[in-house]
Order: structure tokens, then sequence, then C-alpha cells
């Protein structure tokens, strides 16, 4: 019997007009999961409420047996432990992550992949050793140009068999603001295991597709690594044969906590009427959030909200606050963030052939029933 | 404007023939999620990847003021702060909670609703006060039929707006064998927010509807309960007008960790020819399991598996292994489960109007390239 990987692995593909989700992405959906957004009251995302992307399995780790090696363009190739690297002087970071593919679900055409709809995002404190500081250890030969991080966790992708790996430029892996880490622990908490156990990469203000997970290796090549992750996926591509520019930095983008109560199935709210407090979070990885705005008109007039004042916490989301009198009737409201790179969040899709940094406003339909 | 709850809240429904998943089951499959198939290789799931249900919003609880109330046919009402509950002699269970929609996804026609494929389950230890003790406590009166549990999360479901309540008979309440717990630790650690923070019913054996969460009062009645969840919902029918039976304990199911590695989008595994590790546990809430067999042919012919001898964790599932000569080509693997009441799972669907306990044979793509 003839048995190829490519019967199995199939090209990325945009949905036909009208197809509804598939068992492929819905076994996706069912095993990953987004942030319900009622958890944006918490400044820190509990573990198991943080959106979760894994593109194959978890890998089986032992933390006791664990390795990173450090090898490549390097003067001194490591191996280190655990227990080496928790001797070396931590630092802890609040991050937003957010998945590349957030609100891609909502596309149209969609992209034929994860699901999301808007809830792909979670905010963390994670602690670990800044990257720069081992590869200071390591010695960074001068031909250097990039960083190769390496996962455990193995699988096929459109064709490819793959270890899951992506690159940072140089100057973002030994950069210090952002600070890139090599995590160990998350909100205080050695790393779940469907957060990387026990070591990821975080790269602050990045898509979630740069932290890798289950990190055991870190190479400094000479040359742009061109695997799978950097070169196939991940790109801005209008087309199968565009080559596309790389996805990096987060878009601006605000989420409400959907305010009231939800019918169970069609999750539009129910609120009464009167005033009703509207918050939520805003977050940047291009630049610091400036404002954010809320309609209560599906988009047609936009007032401001009251955002909470830089707390030192620059990779992370801040809050922010309104108030809304509601009135009987059906109302959808939205709710959009600048940044001070002057971005801010369209109104109609940006659409590309991956669906990735999808930042259109988020809409939310809310019934306020008649006081009887 | 006319606004009306039930313009957003509808009956329940089956999906049309090729009606692909849409919108409301995909937000509900991004808040909610199953299990990783892998993470059966652990005895008890870690709280993250544990199934996770929640009808309408996890509740902003705070463990400080969380006061449970013990009342209606009492002798003596009760109301219980978290630190009173935490003095009373507590006991902990290892308990494999299932959601009673598993599988619904895969049902035709499709019940509407959560769309779980077959990870609805988990495994975890639950550290409490047995319910019986709280209710010896406050006095059972002679009158007394059932016990209702009410949680915190509020929402709308088909037009009625409710808290989520669930009842159980007076005997299941007070039984003990199961014991039911009222837990304030998963996995020794406090609930987490998903799981109930700070209180839920552990009720082992029965599918998830009545393990509820958030619980904040125990009341006892002189009639059946009639709300809601008890019913309306969580009843075995055939049509919307049949009044069905109630869905209670949980029917026997096996399931497999996927062997060797995933395709990205069609979670095809691929494993290379020779022998292979099948692996994973079984489970049922009405009698222990007695085996546990393996189809390697699409559900031709089924071989038994070493199951793990009885440990004490009667309310648990158990290990199962066997072992497979993979040979190029494509194959389909399948495991079921048979308990001691003579109940096993079927290779053809049990349908029912909501979609629950549906036990269906597992089916696994696995793919074996030619070695090369």
């Amino acid at each position: 019997m003839d048995a190829r990987i490519g019967d199995i692995s199939r090209p990325g593909r945009l949905a036909e007009p009208d197809e509804g989700i598939g068992l492929e992405e819905l076994a996706l959906a069912a095993r990953n999961h987004g942030l319900p957004l009622e958890a944006m009251r918490c400044d820190l995302t509990p573990a198991g409420l943080h959106y979760v992307l894994i593109h194959y399995d978890i890998p089986a780790a032992d933390a006791d047996a664990w390795e990173l090696t450090v090898r490549g363009r390097v003067r001194t190739p490591l191996t280190l432990d655990m227990e080496t690297l928790r001797s070396f002087p931590a630092t802890t970071q609040r991050v937003t992550m957010e998945c590349a593919g957030n609100g891609r679900a909502l596309l149209s055409p969609r992209p034929v992949s994860q699901p999301w709809l808007v809830e792909g995002v979670g905010c963390a404190e994670w602690t670990g050793v800044p990257l720069r500081t081992l590869l200071a250890e390591a010695g960074v030969e001068r031909d250097a140009v990039e960083a190769v991080f390496t996962g455990a966790d193995h699988g096929v992708e459109r064709g490819i068999e793959q270890d899951y790996q992506r690159s940072l430029p140089l100057p973002v892996a030994t950069g210090g603001d952002p600070e890139v880490l090599v995590a160990y622990e998350m909100n205080g908490h050695p790393l779940p295991p469907q957060h990387g156990h026990p070591l990821r990469l975080i790269v602050p203000g990045w898509y979630g597709m740069a932290h890798v997970k289950w990190l055991r290796d870190i190479s400094l090549t000479d040359t742009p690594f061109t695997g799978f992750q950097q070169a196939v996926a991940y790109r801005y591509r209008q087309s199968a044969d565009d080559p596309g520019e790389p996805v990096t930095r987060i878009a601006p983008r605000a989420l409400m906590i959907p305010p009231g109560f939800p019918d169970f199935m069609s999750r539009t709210r129910v609120v009464r009427p009167g005033q009703v407090r509207l918050e939520g979070r805003a977050w940047s990885g291009r630049a610091p959030v400036t404002g954010v705005e809320v309609s209560t008109d599906d988009g047609r007039s936009w007032t401001g909200t009251e955002l909470a004042p830089p707390d030192g916490h620059d990779w992370a989301w801040r809050r922010w606050q309104a108030s809304w009198t509601a009135t009987p009737g059906s109302h959808v409201l939205s709710v959009r963030a600048a940044d001070a790179d002057g971005h801010t969040q369209p109104l109609a899709q940006p659409w590309n052939r991956g669906g990735f940094a999808n930042n259109l406003v988020q809409r939310i339909s809310v019934l306020c029933p008649r006081d009887d």
C-alpha cells in the first residue's frame, strides 16, 4: 500500500463561502482554548484560563532530566539543566500574549486553521533567565545573525515533519526592551504542561508563535532561519504564492468583558435597564496604548473611556472602563484601542491568507429587556 | 422597542444534514475545552487540562466572603463560611468526571450545543467535606426527598433565566458509596475559578452536570425538584415532546492516547512501522470496568488489553495497555470498555436529542508511512 504523509497533511486552504466550521477545525478548538472573557476582571490570568494553542501534542517532559542546549555560532556551547538555569539571576515580566491567529474564524473567506473568535489572549507573569544572560555566558560569535529556538513538540504540518522551531533576529534575542526570557515559572508556579513545562521562551510584545514552548535548544546561526514556522507559516500573504512579510509584534486590540449575563447557546448578553459598567483590557505590542473608545451603537459613534495609567508593566494589558445607560432594546457594543504609533483597530476586516493579526473590533450583542 | 429574552434564547434544535459547526457552537468550544488526550498519560489530570463546561460565566467569587447555606427541610439551617467548612473532617476522592454531552458533535443528526468530540473528560482528586456530614449537622427532616444545589452562575437557557441548579435524591445525597463531597480543593490546591472556586459539589460516578460549581446553597425539599437543568435539560429524549428519563451515571468508555505524532490540521497520527505501544484509560460510573479491547482494523476484530488492577480508587479511570505491530498503510484504531453490569460501548451511535451519554467507540486515524 502506498502510504504518504501528503495523504493526511494538506496545504493551507480557505473555507468555501457558507462552509461551516468542520470537524478538523473543531478538533483544534476542543483541545486548545481561549480566555473566557470575564477572566479579564483579573490583572493576571490564572494558568488554566490563559489561551493555549498547541501545534502538535504536549510532550511528556521531565523537569529533572530536562536539558537546554545553547550552541551554533557561540564560543562555548552550553548544556544547562533546570537547577543550573535557576542559579542565574532571575527576572519576572508581566506579558500579554495573543495568538497570531486570534479572530481568524470571523474572517471571510475564513482561513482553515485553529478557529479563534476573539479570545486567543491572556496575561501572566513569567519568571526566568534573560536570554541575553545565557547568550553572554555562551559568547556570541561575530557572524551570528539569528537565534533558532527548538521545542520538544513534534508533528507534521502541510506535509513537513518537524519539531516546532522559530527564530529571532539577534538584536531582538539580545535586546533589553523587550527583554526576552527563558522562563520556568508562570504566575509564580512551575510552568504547567500546556504552557511549556518545564521551559519556554517569552518574547514580550510578540504574537504567541514566537514564545517557543518545551524549549530544548537554542542555536545561533550565521544565516537567516528558513524553517517551516518562519518561512512558510506565520507570514502576511494575500495569496498562496505571495512570499509575504513575517508576523512579529502584536497589533493593538481592546476587548470588553461582556456585561450582564449570557444566554447559554447564543452567548447574547442580557442587561437590566440603567447604568451598566463597561470594562475590559487593551494592549499593543507595537507601542503604548494611548486611548480606548467604546461604541454602543454598532460602531456608528464612539466615546472615550477611562484608561488606567501606566503602571510600569509595559508589555501587559491595561484596564479601561466606561459607563453606559442601557435602554430597552437590542444593542451592539464595541471597543477599540489606539497606540502611540498611530495604529488603531479597523472596522472592516484586515484580511490575509493566514488570518494573522486580525484586530477587527469586537462586537457584543446585548439585549436589554423591558422592565416588567 | 419590543425586546424579549425569547428573541435571543431559542429552543434546542438539531443541526440540518451537512450543516457545519456554527459560530454559536464554536463560541462554546472556544471558551470551554476538553482534555488533550495525551494528558491521559497522567493518573491525575492537571487542573488546566481537565475538561471544563461552563453554562454561563465564571462568577467573580471571593473565598473570604463566601457562604454556603443549608436550609429547607432541615431542623437547623446553617450558614457556613470557608473557614468553618475547612474545620470539618475532610476527605479526598479520586474521581473521573465526564461531560454528559461528550461525543455530541459526532452524532447524526447533531444536537446543537457544546460540540464535544470525545475529549470532555478528566480525572482529579477532590478534597472537601462529605455532604452527609453537613446534612447530619443540619438535621434532615423526615419529609425531605431531595437536596437542591444552587451555584452562583447565572444566565438564560432556552428562554429561562436561572441560577444553575440541580438536585439529587436524598439517598444519593446522604449515601456512602459514592460519598458526595462539598469540595474546596482540586489536586491539593484551592479550586481554580473554572472548576467552581471556592466550592463545588462532587458526585462520584455521575456525569458533570451533577457536580454543581460555585456552590452557594443546599436546600432540602419535600417534593422533587422541577427546575430547568433537571426537568428540561439533561434528559434522554427521542423527540422534543418526549418527557424522557434523567441523565445520571456515566456510561462505560475507554479512550486511547493517540499514538505517534499528529498532523497539525487533520490530527491524523503518524507512526513508524514496528511495535507501537497503545495505552489509555477506561471508566464507568455504573459498575467496575471489567475489560478493555482494542481494534486496529476499524472495529472488524477486537483483542483484549492489559488492564491495571483495581487500586482502591473505585470512581477513577483505570489504565490499560496493549501492543500493536504497525505496518505501512492507513489504519483506524479503536478501543472499548465493558463493565460488571454487562454494559459495553456501541459501534453504532446511541442517539438521543440532547446527545447525552454517547459512548460510541473512539476512532483514531493513523498513517504508517513506508520506511524509505
